[in-house]
């Protein structure tokens, strides 16, 4: 598998396969402004990378894609959610994500509240309707109570507020940008991990690994995303960039550098890969995705 | 027990008990302030009328109060954020709410938004988590599902959007008032008995019965709700009045006037009973929350 592995192939494979059935699962409704709202962010395009996460991992602990692909779905849906949030005038003020207007900019301010805390509710009950029966309901609890956590007041949320406060403070501590990262950016990726590793049937070992997994990529993923910010145009990137810089927040190239910083995630991605050489090469899709989070150009 | 039921005892004692679990369910933590607006607006009092009726309709299909009371807060939760998000200057810009000042007035509304988010996810989390092991989780599987609908597109979030579009709009049709009080209102109302029900488990001809109730005593309470919109003071409604005269909303009492829209409720009201009758003197607790629903004065 190691030497006929190919990632663009995989990738391809698997987002055409996200994006299907996030158009399929969120059709157009009635009041149409709310559906269509949540249809323009949620189907904006973007990576994928979380719901690609919970599959492959689903897949690696021996379940199928069918299997992960509402919570897959839902995790993009909760990603989506915070972003659109993330993106009002009353937090970060942003214009522009994926290439595109922000939701309020479009649909205006109230709409796009209602917008997130509509995929924010819809990804619950994606996953507890639609997860096949071959799945345990306990499992399928799990998940639910795993998710919920990760946009909680204890995840995204919390990682959201302490990111507020950081504003105009660049000489807040490593260990309050430490707290964001984990809360704001790594939580739904560790979730995205662990909840297709229990739906495919993981055991306590199993999850252990992942997790550690998980928290590697996610501190990567998140110091790469400050150097984006740094090196990366809006036209690359789809989103403003410098908006570290212009909020003055602290960030991982400020406190190390950049070149510092590239190093310390390529370290972090060289573990989380080592880190998954007991699964032998049914890892190697996690393996490959972990270099794609360092090798990104947004 | 007919004759023996006092209603006000009943709604202290369960009351208290909701109170106390909404308490210890969510504590102070990191970050202080989101914790502290969280439980700003949902330690703020309130008739607690969902959780109790969760609670009731639990007990009324077997089950005990401990089966159903993270269900019952869960609620609680959604209902105390779609407060919230309602009240915020780009929707109905309230100032005061339960006789305190809004959210958003007290903490910004940056955290408003996130105190949102933040008790929408930790709901979920509650009934996923904190459900006892003597329900089985596929019960609290279809609890999840039915809760997460409720507040969806196609539940309060819906009624809200239709809601908003109908400002300035007095000639809007009955149809769309009823669509905006199904989903606004009485798709919480009914996620709340049906909830209970599920968890100490109704059958499907019990689920049917509820389901009617329910919807009964769901536009009675939106009725009533329009009334005391018009007749009541904000020193007793705790919140701002004559909103809807403001906003040139179609309301009830201003498509059938006052005194025949009290009658509408209380036949409602009297159906609602009616139906319960099946459930022989179990039904008085549901019963007497039918009344309390028209009797009610804030």
């Amino acid at each position: 598998m190691a030497q006929t592995f190919d990632l663009t192939t995989y990738l391809d494979r698997y987002r055409r396969s996200v994006e299907t059935s996030l158009d399929s699962y969120l059709p157009m409704g009635y009041p149409e402004k709310i559906y269509e709202a949540m249809r323009y962010s949620l189907l904006a395009g973007g990576k994928r990378l979380r719901p690609i996460l919970v599959l492959a991992s689903c897949e690696l602990c021996g379940g199928t894609p069918e299997m992960a692909m509402p919570t897959a779905c839902a995790v993009e849906m909760i990603h989506t959610m915070s972003l659109i949030h993330d993106d009002l005038p009353a937090m970060d003020n942003d214009d522009y994500r994926r290439g595109k207007l922000t939701n309020h900019k479009v649909y205006g301010e109230d709409i796009a509240i209602l917008a997130g805390d509509g995929l924010l509710a819809y990804a619950f009950e994606l996953v507890a309707d639609r997860t096949p029966p071959e799945v345990s309901r306990e499992r399928v609890v799990q998940v639910i109570a795993l998710l919920a956590r990760s946009v909680s007041a204890a995840g995204l949320v919390g990682g959201q507020v302490v990111d507020l406060e950081m504003e105009g403070k660049p000489d807040a501590t490593e260990e309050m940008l430490n707290y964001i990262h984990q809360h704001k950016t790594a939580a739904l990726l560790e979730a995205s991990v662990l909840g297709g590793a229990i739906l495919g049937g993981a055991n306590p070992s199993e999850l252990d690994l992942l997790r550690q997994y998980a928290q590697n990529i996610g501190l990567a993923f998140q110091i790469i995303d400050d150097i984006l910010d740094i090196t990366s145009t809006q036209a690359e990137l789809g989103k403003s960039v410098g908006k570290d810089e212009k909020a003055q927040k602290l960030t991982y190239p400020k406190l190390w550098g950049i070149e510092e910083s590239k190093i310390k995630a390529e370290n972090l991605i060289t573990e989380a890969k080592n880190i998954l050489q007991a699964f032998t090469d049914r890892a190697v899709p996690l393996q490959a995705l972990a270099d794609f989070i360092v090798a990104r150009t947004n």
